[in-house]
């Protein structure tokens, strides 16, 4: 038998005790031993649950208690997620945390200590919820220079754009309505400004180029200036906006950035709705891969964290290799890289645009007046801000059209 | 440096090597070591090529080589690459294979043998070509009880499908079309009669059940009924048709079959077009997740390939625990599982279809006279062939409406 704790039972910790439950018996069997949650890590009592007899209030009755071979940190946040990590691996602790802010903000230390110290620091869940990607492009896509990656990786704004696209809702709105399903916060400012995604494309791109990506340097935007006009126009296109975190390798420079994109409908990605995420991967030799399925969600997150338990009980005396060097990748400047945009500007200026712009494609939308509305050509973003000096400008999304 | 051997240089024999050739620093970097293919055997001689010099007509050559310690079988077919296969891995030697009638036919035989060895004997590509399906059901979708899979594993047929629902071609001009680009065999029956599919997924079924799967025990029907009227219902249904390759698990029973499915356009599977393949998963804790990409192909086929030899070249000394039970896995008849129908019969028999099958759904296709279709409630196909003994049946199409 192999004992584990668990820190933090809140909605992925009681998740991870019910998958561990519900398939004990299979777990077992492909583990070789059962596997016992022993102890868990709370500030509450859950007075009458069955899990009150594991809860302790105080990390060194975990950390001091050499039965217990695994950690799973599910409290999100960097502190006191951090200290607890780091204290669990250097007392040789194998460790499985769903938590993207630890993971972006501390993995490179965290993935040193694990292999310094011959065990493992293992995060499926932190990104994509329980679709398997961090598994794949450590241990499949093993072949490949992976030169890009475009996530859809946060349920929320993608339930919300989803709702604006098929029912020409407006943004607050179908804000008001993901915070009535639960599906976003009270203050949704992480979900809807990028930030989440922005930790999670931050942790892909250093697995695809095994170096450490700093999240603070990915340009990240929101969806909180998309409009329901803006849908329309999409609609008219036959394409969707998606939030999409990316990330691009070209002439051995890399890219990555959040933003929302303008998508073909016959785009794999364009098809993910509601709270789905998909994590598009393009390799040198694979061509095009998609990796679908729920990115949030109790059991599936957890199922995610209960599969690095398992691997690490069936290597409790051997690191298996995950890592990325903690030489910071330099990310290029994403403004620098020619793309295609998704313009609205103020007045009847087609004239003018196509002075400016030479033959782009044009867009009406049903009952939009006054404005112009056009898709560039691959256009670096300084050089159409440059260009955009003239017009007044409503809006400029990135563009894959 | 480790020394590897190819069997067979055709599409995917060569692929490997490019893709070796291609990717070689970042492959040498993740290994450890650099990968160099020292044996080729094929009853070619390539006279001219870089190839030529290592060539070998004798398999003996690469047997009797103990500097060789990973066999890249990509010949096809069960004989001989069993022999071979199975004489590698008593050597000692890995193997790394693509051919889903070795791995369908042999492999529960081959994986003990490798097991017994402390090697192993890896088939990412069997299935799926390019995606990564085999390795994450292994080692990342172990907290999973999976109950579903459905995969569209043939891209040739998917091809087919794809121009009958797009183009509305006739099945004879769709396969004369995929045959004059490449994707269909001039003798086609492997593909269209399901054949492929059926043992790709009798490896699926096997894998996530840790079972021995007989695929004479699938019941498996193709494509070649499928007709450009019954694509015409299928988008008056807003769906489309899709042969795929099935598993499903309920009350303990395990049922495998390989038939056209009309799928709902939302499903995820239908968005999934041309030659691509995608299996879609459902884990009893995951929910619904989907794989995606390029199911055949020399490159993505053998970076799956390349995959393999990197996780034999990373665990020389250690069999990484690929395996199934060698008792055969007794599956229930699928005909006897209730399921929705698609079905078509003779002449304006509305009345008579509500008075045998109840308030079914009654569908109409522009053009189409002089005969009555409708879409069953879940039924038996026993009931439903009972049913249907009083009409004059045209076509009945499993159906996920």
């Amino acid at each position: 038998m192999i004992k584990i704790a668990v820190l933090g039972y809140g909605t992925v910790g009681s998740g991870v005790v019910h998958v561990l439950e519900t398939n004990k018996d299979l777990i077992a069997k492909r583990v070789g031993q059962e596997i016992e949650v022993s102890k868990v890590l709370d500030l509450r009592d859950f007075e009458g649950d069955p899990i009150q007899a594991k809860i302790t209030h105080n990390y060194d009755d975990i950390l001091n208690d050499d039965e217990i071979k695994i950690v799973v940190e599910v409290m999100g946040g960097v502190e006191p997620a951090y200290t607890f990590v780091k204290q669990a691996l250097l007392k040789g602790k194998h460790v499985a945390t769903s938590n993207k802010a630890l993971v972006a903000d501390k993995g490179s230390e965290l993935l040193k200590i694990a292999k310094d110290n011959n065990i493992n620091f293992l995060f499926e869940a932190s990104v994509g919820g329980g679709i398997p990607i961090i598994r794949p492009i450590f241990s499949s896509l093993t072949a490949e220079d992976i030169t890009d990656i475009k996530g859809i990786l946060n349920g929320t704004t993608n339930y919300m754009l989803t709702k604006m696209g098929e029912e020409g809702a407006e943004y607050d709105d179908v804000l008001k309505d993901a915070q009535n399903k639960g599906y976003a916060e009270a203050d949704p400012t992480a979900d809807v400004e990028g930030y989440d995604a922005c930790r999670k494309i931050a942790i892909l791109t250093a697995l695809a180029n095994e170096q450490f990506v700093d999240f603070n340097d990915i340009k990240t935007e929101g969806i909180t200036k998309i409009s329901k006009t803006d849908m329309k126009y999409a609609d008219a296109l036959n394409a969707t906006i998606k939030l999409i975190g990316a990330s691009h390798k070209e002439n051995d420079k890399v890219y990555a950035y959040v933003a929302p994109i303008l998508f073909e409908k016959s785009h794999p990605l364009a098809g993910v709705s509601d709270v789905f995420n998909a994590i598009f991967v393009k390799g040198n030799m694979l061509g095009d891969a998609m990796f679908y399925g729920q990115g949030a969600g109790k059991d599936a997150t957890a199922s995610a964290v209960v599969a690095d338990i398992i691997d690490e009980a069936r290597n409790l005396d051997a690191n298996i290799g995950y890592s990325w060097s903690e030489d910071k990748l330099e990310l290029a400047d994403i403004d620098t890289l020619p793309m295609k945009y998704f313009v609205r500007v103020k007045g009847d200026k087609e004239a003018d645009v196509k002075s400016s712009f030479g033959d782009v494609r044009f867009v009406k939308a049903d009952g939009v007046a006054d404005e112009t509305a056009f898709v560039t050509d691959l256009i670096k973003a300084s050089e159409l801000n440059d260009k955009l000096n003239s017009f007044e400008l409503i809006t400029a999304i990135k563009a894959e059209i």
